[in-house]
C-alpha cells in the first residue's frame, strides 16, 4: 500500500516513518511512503502558499492554486487512491475507517494543513476529511502520521507475532481488559490470583468483566444503550456482575 | 514549560519536535523537551522491558520496573509535574484539557507504551491517562507529540501573528467557518460575495451560519441539546437560517 503526503513539510512526514514498526514496514517494502510539496507548484519569487483571509480575521490561508496542482500531481501518481484531507472540521477518525482503509486495496493520500485552515475550494478537489478529534495542533502532519499508523498496522505482515493485532481495544465495543506480566508482586502489588491459576475460562470471564469496567470508568460513551442485549447470556451475567462490583467501588 | 516524554524511542520524539512551529519555540527557549527511555533502568544483558501476558493471550505487556523507575527519576527531574499515560482505555484528549495543561503553570510527564499495555500497575504511579481518540497505534509516540503540539501552541509567544490561535474551532461548540483567500475566481469557483463587501456585520453573521452548517454536517455531536437558548437573539435566528438552509440543500 502506497502512502502519499501532500504536506509543506516533507521531512517531518519522511521522519516520521523512520522509526520501530513503520520503519520496518518500509523497508520490507510493506508500505511505501512517498511526499508531494505543494510549494514546488508556486511561481513566485517567494513561493507563497498562503494569503489573508477574504472578509478579514486573524491568521493566513492555504492557496488553491499550489495545492489543487499538488492533489492533481498525486492523482496522477496514484489512480484511484481516495485524498483525504486532514481537518478539524471533519468526521472523527475512528478504528472502523482504519479498517476499512487498510482492507480497500487502494492506496491513499493525505493532505496536510498548516496552522492555517485550507482555502474552502480546495476540499472540492478532495474526497473527503478526517479530523482526529476535538483538539487543534500547529499542522496536518501529526494526524496524517496516526492514519497512516493506524492503517499501516492492519496491512498483513506489518506487525510481528508479538506485536498481535489481535484482541485489543476497539474490537467490541469495549476498552481493553487490564494486562500483567511478570513479577507477581511488584513493590506489594500483585498480579490478580485467577490470572495465575490457569483455567481459562475463569480468565476470559475475568477479562470480559475488566474490559466492561475500564470502559464505564472511561468511556462510557462508547457503550450503545442495548448493550447488554448484544451480549450472550453468559456475558450478560459477567456485565451484571460488572454493574454491581462498580457500584460498591464508588459506595466504598 | 518543560515536556518530558517517558519512551523507548527517544529520537522520535527528538525528530518531532524539529520542525516549524515546535522547533521554533524550543530555540527560543519557550518550551523544553526532553527524554527518559525505561530501557536504561534495566539490569539484564538483554535490556529487556517486556514479557509476556499472566494469564496467556498474543502480545507482550511492558515490565512494571523499568517503567516505575523512569517515572521516579521523570518525578526527581519535575517535581510538580503530573504523569500522564498516553492509553487506548482512558479519557479522550480535547481542547478543554490542553487549555488547563498550557494554564497550569506546571510541566508535563507523558508516558508513551508501544505496540504492547502497559501492565497495570505501572498506571498506580502515573496521574491519569489520556487517549487520543477511538483507534490503535503502534506507540504513545505519536499521539503524545499530538498532545505537547496541542498545549504547547496556546503557551504565550508560541504562535505568531500570521498563526494566531484565536477564533479557532472548538471555542464555541461550533467547528471553524469556511475561509477563502485569494484568487477570488478560482477555476470557476468563486469566493462567496459577502465576504468581498467589507460589511463586518454581514461578514460575522455568515460566517456564524456556515460555522453551524459545517457542525451540523460533520460533527452535530458537538452541539448541545439547548444549543438555541445560550444563543443571542441575533444569532438564534441565524441559527434557524442555517438549519433551513441546510434542509433545503437536503432536499435538492
Amino acid at each position: 500500500m502506497h502512502f502519499l503526503f501532500i504536506t509543506l513539510f516533507p521531512e517531518q512526514i519522511e521522519q516520521g516513518v523512520g522509526h520501530s514498526i513503520l520503519q520496518r514496514a518500509v523497508k520490507k517494502g510493506l508500505i511505501t511512503v512517498s511526499c508531494i510539496d505543494p510549494r514546488s507548484f508556486t511561481h513566485d519569487n517567494h513561493r507563497t502558499v498562503d494569503d489573508t483571509p477574504c472578509g478579514g480575521g486573524a491568521g493566513m490561508v492555504l492557496k488553491p492554486e499550489p495545492f489543487v496542482a499538488a492533489i492533481r500531481a498525486a492523482r496522477e501518481k496514484l489512480p484511484g487512491a481516495p485524498v483525504l484531507a486532514l481537518s478539524p472540521a471533519g468526521p472523527v477518525f475512528k478504528q472502523q475507517k482504519a479498517k476499512e482503509l487498510a482492507q480497500s486495496g487502494r492506496d491513499l493520500i493525505l493532505l496536510c494543513g498548516h496552522y492555517e485552515g485550507f482555502d474552502e475550494r480546495i476540499y472540492a478537489y478532495t474526497d473527503g476529511r478526517l479530523s482526529l478529534g476535538d483538539f487543534v495542533v500547529t499542522g496536518g502532519e501529526l494526524p496524517a502520521l496516526i492514519v497512516l499508523d493506524a492503517v499501516a498496522r492492519l496491512l498483513p505482515g506489518v506487525l510481528g507475532r508479538a506485536e498481535s493485532a489481535e484482541e485489543e481495544s476497539f474490537s467490541l465495543p469495549l476498552l481493553e481488559y487490564p494486562q500483567y506480566t511478570r513479577p507477581v508482586t511488584f513493590e506489594g502489588r500483585e498480579v490478580p490470583e485467577v490470572l495465575l491459576g490457569g483455567n481459562h475460562a475463569l480468565i476470559k470471564g475475568w477479562r470480559f468483566k475488566e474490559a466492561v469496567k475500564n470502559t464505564l470508568r472511561y468511556r462510557p460513551d462508547l457503550l450503545p444503550e442495548n448493550f447488554a442485549e448484544t451480549l450472550k447470556k453468559s456475558e450478560r451475567k459477567l456485565f451484571a456482575q460488572a454493574l454491581e462490583e462498580m457500584a460498591e467501588e464508588k459506595s466504598e
